[in-house]
């Protein structure tokens, strides 16, 4: 009798997760005769015995697809009563011999620990962000940053005819990867990342150097985890205190994301027509790029090879042009932020001040 | 000599824009031996003389390019102090044999007056909302309800991952257009526009019919203008009083768009995981489809023509596959919002409630 | 008992068929409570009996797709053996009371003659061309042009950067709508279309005046039924004989598309590199515009409108913005080829020569 | 004074090109005080003194365009009569000191033994085809085989409509990349590359098992460089010959790209309606991804660097995440084929025979 193989999704979307999908499915019933099963919604459709059978058939027609035919979820069955012990006894009653977690850090983290209690799990990491340290690269990245790009590239021209600074607020809560490539890809002047804090003075005097140089308008790119600060009224001692820009002068947080803060602060400052735009979820809409099809295909015939090798506790990743495995251990291992030498690039297409 | 004739861009920017300067200078300089020159920033640039010189040199490759490479503003000579005079001094002072104005109501209809004052005005119409009532169809439109159409299509993976809702604003003040027309492209369940008061208790029904009859998330379009109202408590006499969504109960306003505040709505009211994304100024930046070119073209040329021809105080229009001359005196009049026939169609890919 | 109603698509595939397909079920079923029935293979599926059903469910996720669920094929009844007996008794056998059929003028036809018999058919036109007398605008043709002006923005500078004349052929058999349109708006030097007989010599003129003038490339928009002639060496009495260019001194068909043909002579009579492109089945693939799913979901609740209505033998049209009903005789009427006043426009944004 | 730097773009044009030339500018001007010059057409702008100043203001707008602004040409002076010393004689003329080649093999050999002559050249590796061996991945491969596999996308509709088999020839002479990945990501069946030699039978019964598995229609992806072979006639000792499908029965070459002679052979031998398209220049053209992009921007960086730091002799590379510095006499070295593991993705997606 066919083995039974499992996979689910967790986390956030991602464009290329039917890729992994697709592939470890072919190649798991037309090279190893496994019977693949899907678990929907993440963990929780294994603590709740939520399953979609995975035939040839039904992942043909996915080649092109973003987000997920399995639907997500971001249950923790270690953070639920009883969560764990329902999530076994699903994986006993469907009498699986082997799953296939496709996720970020927490879900890969769950898929690690139930390895090992003893169960047959491989991880493939999945991050929008790119900021996973065991990989080069993440599928969902790379679609991520041509959308930002492509609205980047759009904005130009509504910008210079009404000679406006333009703010485009990009996903990246702790790490600006998206921000940074999109901003450079999308000719931006001004990029602001989370890992660089920034100070309101520095970016009106570049605004106002990129206006006398000739240029009438200007784009900034900014990451919506992204700190600006600003010097506050002197303090009686005479020292000054940095304030977060998204607090007012009573200590209240400002509402919208920081690229309608930021923009405000901007106009007020500069008297330049100023306007936003939040990107949000269409970021991680939609068909995912070449790159990001052909790496997910990759994860995923790699994948279902651990499975059929027996090498569980396992994830896949990308190093260079090679697919190579990894501990799930190492799913948790600290982020992978801009570093130094990239840095450099979030003021480099501006004049210097 | 040759004569001269100006050509400025004003009010908001709109795809379309260079195609109709490209069409014109192309045409004003090859066929009737014109020196075509730019009027920078609108009315503005009138008033201020602001100009740049129109070769076929410098229209040629912009044959792509959205915006307008004028600049533009929403300036009004007839609201500025002597602004009207400084605008006739200008161009008397350039010698300008004709002017053609290319913008919205207001610029049009500031032509119309300036036609009236003795100067040789004419006229092509711009909105990217399409509400001119004087044109079958303006440039601009296409391409933002293409945009915005992209922006649904890419939205259906990830809110079916996630089995959400998902709220996109839309423009549309006064029309909606753009809302209704990329909505049924965009395969929206729900689209909401200013034409049609919506009551938020039947969209949460038609919400709930959607998921019980299967499908496990929905794509709510809302034009920016739409009114969503609910029903107050009872007032003391047991009547009902309908109450705008956008405040609160101590009747402050909300904030956010109209998308945000429904999102939140939703979510309070079903229990469904919902988001919102506000598209803005993406749906009027960046290349123009072929249709705003096309158009754009048809019109720029019909402009010069009607410059040779010394039809001045007209406009171009479109009726049906037709280029037509209408006066300016038509660019104000009534808005052309959706007709009751159309109107049907914002509910229509829903279940019935 | 619901009354049952048939659909079919015949002829070339188009983007849009599937709007029609989608608001034409979700009517019938949600509005007039019909029962709804695919007709496979366009009048091959009539004449042997191919059906599929059409649901809200089976229809719901085609908001966005290309091409036809219903499959097509260019089968005419009248044209086979015993064709209409057999498509009449299927009819017949399937207890139709209406059908809706979506094609160009030989598929139209076959419903007029249909309907003159006694059955009830209405239609729907479809032609990528954009070339039925009967209607302002049919769907698919604005998708088609829209990725041809793509193809031409695309290669503006890869013809810069090899300063190169590239000549991109277009569909357009008859009518040079797609090439003139697509042309305009992609920037083209120069537009060939089947309405305009075209000589070589004046081709190469125009180009060598374009490099003079400093433009060191060159694009040129050819349609696939366009007639270019060369004056042939004199003939014995003095007189010059114009030859067509596809073939060679010995009167042999050259082999290649138009495209190839005329770049390959471009090369030779200018010295500068010239290559070709055949953009192909590409230009009629993949989702829809916008213009062309609101288009074919107006035409899909018209259609299913003049059923309820039994308005048979009967066509829908768009008129300017209105939806009308137009005679399915009026189908096969004259070809609407591109009239004089916009064949100015082929060789309008190059020098004069 | 400021040391005058040289730039150079040799070969085919390749999405990318600007962003290393934009960057390089830059960093050169605004960090290193140098005084940018554009050498025009490649090398033989350097042997025929053909020059266009690079300053920020000419190299700000081009973030986004495809080809590179400073033209191309295949010359290679070392083939020229006296290209050498003329290039010498530009180069002092110039007073130039330091030149960056970007190129393929042939331009960075050039710029190699110039090298070794004593001039002070870099490189920057530039193929579409992602086949050099000294570094991970160079910028315009990623463009193509998103352009390629949008095509493939849009095929899949059409083709389904039609039932038909679909063969699109894509780029790749000796080097399969674009179509493997194009392939994979677009969901072609079969995927035919110039590493592994296909026959024909193979071809037509993977298609015959497609179609009897239940699936309509089938897509090939199918490099220019593929060889195609079949089984001649039994020669007289009977034995069989293969016979390259490209020649007909009495050896003369078919005319026709691979793509058109494979779609003739496979509708011979099946019976199925099959079309070819030949993807061609448009590969190559259009606005650079976001990753070809920000990889141009980081070898332009470099490139600049290794001026600064006199590390002539040496280009430019990607290993993993990491810019890294190779001599230029490996940008020679044997190209970089899809390798075994890889080559087994070709019939993946496809029913086994």
């Amino acid at each position: 009798m066919a083995k039974k193989i499992g996979i689910l999704t967790g986390g956030g979307d991602c464009p290329g997760l039917n890729s992994v999908i697709r592939a470890a499915v072919w190649k798991g019933i037309e090279e190893y005769g496994f019977e693949m099963v899907g678990i929907r919604r993440g963990w929780k459709g294994l603590t709740e015995n939520l399953t979609t059978p995975l035939t040839l058939d039904n992942v043909t027609s996915i080649w092109n697809q973003g987000g997920t035919i399995l639907n997500t979820s971001r249950t923790n069955p270690y953070k639920e009563e009883n969560g764990v012990e329902k999530a076994k006894d699903t994986y006993k009653k469907l009498k699986l011999e082997g799953l296939i977690a496709i996720g970020g850090d927490d879900t890969l983290m769950v898929a690690y620990n139930f390895f090992k209690e003893g169960f047959n799990t491989v991880g493939v990491p999945k991050t929008i962000d790119n900021d996973v340290a065991a990989t080069d690269y993440t599928f969902g990245f790379d679609t991520a940053i041509n959308i930002a790009m492509e609205t980047l590239d759009r904005l130009h021209t509504t910008a210079a005819s009404h000679e406006r600074v333009m703010v485009v607020e990009l996903m990246g809560r702790h790490a600006g990867w998206i921000t940074l490539e999109a901003g450079i890809a999308g000719g931006a002047d001004i990029i602001i990342i989370p890992e660089t804090p920034f100070e309101i003075d520095n970016i009106v005097k570049r605004l106002k150097k990129i206006r006398e140089g000739g240029k009438n308008y200007a784009i900034v790119a900014v990451s919506e985890g992204a700190k600006i600060s600003t010097v506050e009224d002197e303090d009686e001692d005479g020292s000054f205190v940095l304030k977060d820009l998204k607090k007012d002068a009573f200590g209240h947080v400002k509402l919208g994301g920081i690229g309608k803060v930021l923009a405000d602060e901007i106009e007020d400052r500069t008297g330049y027509e100023t306007r936003s735009v939040q990107l949000g979820h269409i970021q991680r809409g939609g068909p995912p790029t070449a790159f990001d099809r052909f790496l997910g295909t990759r994860f995923g015939l790699a994948a279902i090879d651990l499975v059929a090798e027996g090498k569980f506790g396992n994830m896949t990743a990308l190093k260079g042009n090679q697919i190579v495995t990894v501990s799930l251990e190492k799913a948790a291992e600290k982020t992978r932020t801009v570093p130094d030498n990239l840095k450099a690039l979030t003021g480099f297409f501006s004049p210097k001040i």
